[in-house]
């Protein structure tokens, strides 16, 4: 038997921004698969060694995902999301996720912003107060006035034994034919994003500054979180998963906290960063006396064994 | 209304060997809670931080959990395990995983280990062929002529829009009495383990030598990966996954390869881990002709654009 070697090597480059206009390609032109990717060279920990302009993977101090928690503020408005009906959507597999192409205008703290597309990311980038999602949909949206400045609304999707929400449901007949990185469809009607406007208006929205999480990992990108989960069936689900097999970042430090790989190059070190102390004020209705007892319902962070509990009474005077 | 702070430090340490009789905890001891979490700074990057035990998280070359591809070899044998009826077994909710204390013998590769309890993370900490799993459990073993040598049977769960496997079913009643951390249940009758016994039986065993994956990441203990997944119902998926919220290490380098903190470290700089250049053999039937075309069907590693394809055709007189 004759033995044959192709050797492969890679030149291409795409990212969260594939879609934008500015990154947008030629007419005619193919689905460009990603060369960034989730194992451990291609991976998060090694974005800033495969291009120069990723070094924000590394050295940025406003990163995303986070973790959503208390910390996080409630968007002082809801985004108005407009959005055209049309003939038919590109569906596409960029090899580090699955994307559709879309139209639409979001309005937002009195800009307006264009909607490009929405792709997926299985198990969810964000976590909201320590909990994953096992998908996470991001509408990426640029802004009209500045096409620099870009918005992305995370949906959260919980599995459920029912039927997918309409925005899945939409695709989910096209997923066999992107299963292939390199590989897109057109879906005849588009996307239904009824569910999806429906949950904005009911769910709490989470906003905050961080950056895209996939190279070149771009700081100032506006997060709005759509805290509740929408469903997914579990055949949507596996089918995703199977297509993607997993594509979540790693969770960032807080906001303007150093970036987590210097946490991880000074981790047992004299200068790691070490836990704080968790200090959390309660409220107590019954006045303070001798053997009054209390209940710890919530922690600033993660459970830790109670070692101690000191409680300090303030004066009367000041209340 | 008065105000009063509880001042909370903590001073428990509990790692996955928690269980172990070496770890065990005095009789009537309460369940105690780990002070190593999956946040910013409580998490894998910093855990070498948190103890100087934990060395291993940070330089260990072998650490686990890994993404299980071609290189990870078929074990020789099936492990024959042998778990007694019950009348009850304990459940824990240790903050960082919910655990099952049990009670077996598992005979492997000519050595016999006590199955010491079974602990569940959420999503999988490995991978198969880059694809993710919603829940994986640890089977935790100790040798019974030494104690210090350490085995892991890994079982993977798919979501299932039917019921789930008997190992699942066995607690899933008792799933609210474990939901707070330090909380613990007894459940009669015990687990019953039929569906992971046939499992083991009917899929591949995939064996290497890693790390514990919490800490202190002790290296040198065996895993046996079992390939094919077991069912887990959507009810009870999304209620394992609201108590534990996320306990998954990031995926480590491949085995004997540079830990990922050092990747990140060096990430960027002129020491950077670089990808290698995929190279593989492909058969070729035909005898190769000027014009001769090739058809890509597998990549080693995450796809990515053909540049240009190399053949060497191997000389005819070695074949």
């Amino acid at each position: 038997m004759l033995f044959n070697t192709l050797l492969l090597a890679s030149t291409a480059s795409a990212t969260c921004l594939h879609g934008l206009s500015m990154f947008k390609r030629a007419e005619g032109e193919g689905v460009k698969v990603g060369t960034f990717g989730y194992g451990s060279l291609n991976g998060p920990f090694n974005w800033a060694t495969l291009a120069v302009e990723n070094e924000a993977c590394k050295a940025g101090a406003n990163q995303s995902p986070i973790n959503i928690d208390a910390s996080v503020t409630v968007a002082a408005e809801k985004p108005k999301l407009d959005i055209p009906k049309v003939e038919e959507v590109e569906f596409e597999n960029l090899g580090t996720t699955i994307e559709v192409l879309a139209n639409g205008t979001t309005s937002f703290a009195g800009a307006d912003f264009r909607l490009v597309q929405f792709h997926m990311h299985t198990p969810s980038e964000h976590h909201v107060n320590g909990e994953y999602y096992p998908l996470e949909v991001h509408m990426v949206h640029q802004a009209v006035a500045d096409e620099t400045q870009l918005a992305v609304i995370a949906l959260m999707f919980q599995v459920s034994a029912g039927e997918s929400t309409s925005i899945i449901k939409s695709l989910s007949a096209s997923l066999p034919a992107v299963s292939t990185p390199g590989t897109k469809i057109a879906i005849p009607g588009g996307i239904d994003f009824t569910d999806v406007l429906a949950k904005i208006e009911s769910s709490d929205i989470l906003q905050y500054t961080g950056s895209l999480t996939t190279p070149p990992c771009a700081e100032g990108v506006t997060f709005l979180i759509v805290k509740d989960a929408l469903d997914i069936s579990v055949a949507d689900f596996n089918s995703i998963k199977s297509i993607i097999k997993f594509n979540a970042r790693y969770i960032q430090n807080t906001l303007g906290a150093v970036n987590m790989l210097e946490v991880g190059n000074l981790a047992g070190t004299a200068q790691a960063l070490q836990l704080p102390i968790v200090e959390k004020p309660v409220a107590v209705e019954a006045i303070l006396t001798k053997g009054h007892t209390f209940t710890v319902t919530e922690l600033n962070g993660l459970p830790t064994e109670i070692a101690a509990v000191v409680v300090k009474r303030r004066s009367p005077k000041y209340t």
